[in-house]
């Protein structure tokens, strides 16, 4: 099995460098305020990465989900406390969540098993 | 100006009672979980809620922010934490959030002219 | 309380009259489809019309639903049917689509009320 | 009939008012670049309307649709052109566009009726 | 060409039993539901998988398109009667529906030619 | 690297012969305006495509973008262009578009290799 980790992250960081040449203002400032929305504010930044992961999980975005599986495994998110986080957005967004739920696990599983 | 919050409570309340009296299973345990979802669990009951709001800000559901930032004001949520919760949700989901980001601001403002 | 369903029809046709004046070409043909999608085929009318009553709760478009609803209501659908179809809508779209079950049983009983 | 337009333009701005005086950066920043994306670049300014009220009607956001009626509108874009651009969007979306379509068009007869 | 269908069932086999091993309870009862729901009730099984079907058509869930063609096979849904629901998807649910279209089209074909 | 938009182009071909040929009436019109929609009228072809490109891109859906972006090249509309256009997609949409963004940004690069 490929490291898809390692790929998801690369692919990711190859083409955000070459969207953000094109010096598109809306886009630059967009991503900038991608970074800005998830530091420590009045809610902790734990917090703010699982509101991420709830938000990407309910509109079925297999990449946002990834991408916030990766930030919450670095902060320290318990296995349990995603798996929760999974669950709301499965009840909130309904069946149709449960395959991106599917890919959420594996990627989960990928991230223990590569640190 | 009508007192929303009562009608909004009535409304729900009435409307739920006469769903849940046509004894449909499926849609019993859906209600059943709604409930039970958002008990403490590895999560605190106070994050919970700020997930199923921003899960229902970026899916657009008036009617499901209002039930969230209700419980959220009984919870003791701060509106500082509230408005950094909708501005992750205004991000992940777009401009198109903003109209209902407006009626969720109305509708705190509601809640603590209530109370 | 208003007679909705008697106002909904009245709007439903002013404005779709005023929309199909224009001439729009495209618009025109989708109208028309849509007439013609729901008539008996392989599939029998009553069958379409709970096809139609599904993607529109999914999609939880309050309009969609009373339009299906009425037909249904036309067709003979019983309210366990209807209920049952609406019981799969909330399922696989999720606890967003609660808010458009409470609106949708509401127009059913006004039906009910009206024949 | 109530003057929708100005009723709506009011309702916007003192809620928009309320929203930004919480301070809240990510929603500021937001706010300015819904300004600031809509100015004339590579594109016309007429262009990129049509493509914010495209946008906004296959997303199905009703308040979206009439802010930027209103601005097609003051941009000069004629009917035609408007209905050209909501059958697009009604194709692209499908018929659970059409609600939207029909209360789009009252908007823009009542902008014209009070122009 | 792999053989698609199995592949599917196997994957999705593996990922249910690893996510139900978790003992998330609210995870567990909509997998639970998930199957009660689509049993003989006031309607047939027949129409309540015409009914999975155009939801998830609708709401572009390939995964969920893949379970419920798999299913309304097994049921003895003939292709036309698929195509007729898929039809109706199509036209509630708009243009971009297609591609999914496409693929569902090619999942039906891989599920004559495996049986 | 596959050349993807040969790819693209055949898959897509290949499929929408076969669709057509179960001669579903509904779904031949819907593609026959879907030829349509798209040609000149009141407003360019050019903006026309815009308009589907921005449409697609709000919606999330890789392959309607992929057309879309295929038609604007032929049109000749300019990469700054494409950008503006995507820059309105990803504002309107929010960031859940970004990843949708990747995968067009590389795809126009195919489209300006392979030309």
């Amino acid at each position: 099995m490929p490291n898809n980790v390692e790929e998801f992250d690369a692919y990711r960081k190859r083409m955000n460098d070459k969207i953000l040449a094109t010096d598109n203002k809306v886009i630059k400032r967009i991503f900038n305020l991608d970074t800005n929305a998830y530091k420590e504010g009045h809610l902790p930044v734990k917090t703010k990465e699982l509101l991420g992961l709830v938000a990407s999980t309910v509109l079925r975005c297999d990449d946002c989900i990834k991408y916030h599986l990766e930030t919450c495994f670095k902060e320290g998110v318990s296995k349990d406390e995603v798996m929760e986080t999974l669950s709301i957005a499965t009840l909130v967004g309904g069946t149709i969540v449960i395959p991106h739920l599917r890919r959420a696990y594996e990627f989960w599983e990928e991230l223990e098993t590569k640190n």
